[in-house]
């Protein structure tokens, strides 16, 4: 799964679409048993609110990913003015519906809507996306096991893990204290026993905190922002920034790019995320692990 | 409050018990006026299993303290071999109770009561220690407010502000991870927009992390672990240690010691907290504020 380049100096480039696929044929798989088993699948359930072009996007992709491993989606499209009663009503169906095992909400909501009271709604046990400060707390919390580790913060994890990194005792530099990535990245790998540093807006000097980092995760949203100036000798460098920006060239006249700059950080780094193709793939396929986890936990099927 | 030793080029010793008598003052004139106002009074409960001789202690001297400052307590003292039932009966009672508006359990609890369910139970608006996970969660949040903030943390943002230090930007770290210290310390700075690193047991090389710190909060309980050496030239070094060592020339053959070296710490930072009489006291005095601030939205009284 991880590419190496033909000189020998070069980084390795981490390939989470290659890593994602596998593990999206494994929930395939264990959804096929599932069925096979007991007669049911997991169910995911997503609630869109608004119009927004980038969300309907990652809305349509992480349905495609369901269908494709077996999982039962269902979808709530809400209009852009809708009352927050509308969106609670359709939280609290899908919270009684035993078919639906996850529910995601798409974030960002509009801004009439409250998010934090439209999330805390969100049934404990089917928060696939693991924002529900229950979750975080207990992310965060030594001896505690959050029901779900947030997506992308998995993903991004697992890419460490498979990259060779060894985390416990590492120096690890989070880049961005977001409450879906950077924070609970932090979290996470701090669960992992590595001493972390997060990196923001506040931060003087950051290049000077990050050139002695083992382990980078960035999740700035910048592009070339980490240069290889910014970059420890050999160290693990995984990308979380997606960024639009214009590209006549591309099919939509656009082209995602990440924070780091990275040719520089070929040049550095012994390992590195790709993007696009490196987290974002990983995202998906977490969403549908926590998804199968929590059918797996609902009918005690292992 | 804050005593500046005889020879200038000595740390700044950050008086707690001064400090914490203030707020107490402070607190105990606002519950006078509440009880003028609205005839009522803050009422704290705490629930205390079994009979670790330190455990008393603290929980005798928080009770003198809300006596003191006119706050109501009460108190579920039992056995250490009671069932987990006794003391969710004792929490739920104080939960229902409308006089009641902080609870606390002392901890640690005995080995056989799962500390986790217990403190779950806990009404979230009573939580005045702040360690629910909805609490925890909340305080690592962005965008969000946690009803209560642990004592011991808020007692330490208050000591560094008091001593002067601008938190904004700033690089602290933390020395240990506990969840009742350690891990909401970290949380409460990077709030308040420090760059925070927590340093743990699998830090490798630590004091070279610490001494590029202008911020550090350490609550290892393990003395004179912090060296000269670990420190930077005029770092604000708040200990949150508190280590029993023999002493027999003291009144109960024992002393308590933090993890700072402070004749070492007094020469290199600008400013040291002691122990006695520094984060301790500040302790009691947050858990006071805490109640009141509970009672005042339970009454709606500012």
């Amino acid at each position: 799964m991880i590419h190496h380049q033909a000189r020998k100096s070069l980084a390795t480039i981490i390939d989470g679409k290659a890593i994602a696929e596998e593990i999206r044929s494994r929930v395939a798989s264990d959804v096929k048993r599932m069925k096979a088993y007991i007669g049911k699948v997991p169910g995911l359930a997503v609630i869109l609110v608004g119009q927004r072009r980038d969300s309907q996007t990652y809305v349509r992709n992480k349905i495609k990913a369901c269908e494709e491993a077996g999982i039962k989606s269902v979808m709530a499209e809400l209009p852009n003015c809708c009352a927050e009663e509308d969106v609670m009503t359709a939280l609290l169906k899908f919270n009684e519906d035993p078919s639906v095992h996850g529910i995601l909400v798409q974030l960002p909501l509009p801004e009439h809507l409250d998010e934090e009271k439209i999330l805390n709604m969100l049934s404990l046990e089917k928060d696939v996306d693991g924002f529900h400060p229950v979750n975080m707390g207990n992310l965060s919390m030594r001896g505690r096991e959050p029901l779900f580790v947030p997506c992308a913060p998995k993903g991004c994890l697992e890419l460490l893990i498979r990259s060779g990194m060894e985390i416990v005792g590492k120096k690890a530099v989070v880049i961005g204290r977001s409450n879906i990535v950077g924070l609970p990245i932090a979290l996470l790998l701090q669960r992992h026993h590595a001493t972390v540093t997060i990196v923001h807006a506040f931060t003087k000097n950051p290049e000077q905190i990050t050139c002695e980092a083992d382990i980078i995760v960035t999740a700035a949203g910048v592009p070339n922002l980490i240069r290889s100036s910014w970059l420890k000798q050999g160290a693990v460098v995984i990308d979380v920034g997606t960024c639009p920006i214009e590209d006549p060239s591309s099919e939509h006249g656009y082209r995602l790019v990440g924070d780091v700059c990275h040719e520089e950080a070929l040049r550095i780094a012994s390992a590195v995320t790709p993007v696009p193709g490196g987290v974002g793939p990983m995202t998906i396929a977490m969403l549908l692990c926590n998804t199968l986890d929590s059918a797996k936990r609902v009918y005690r099927f292992d």
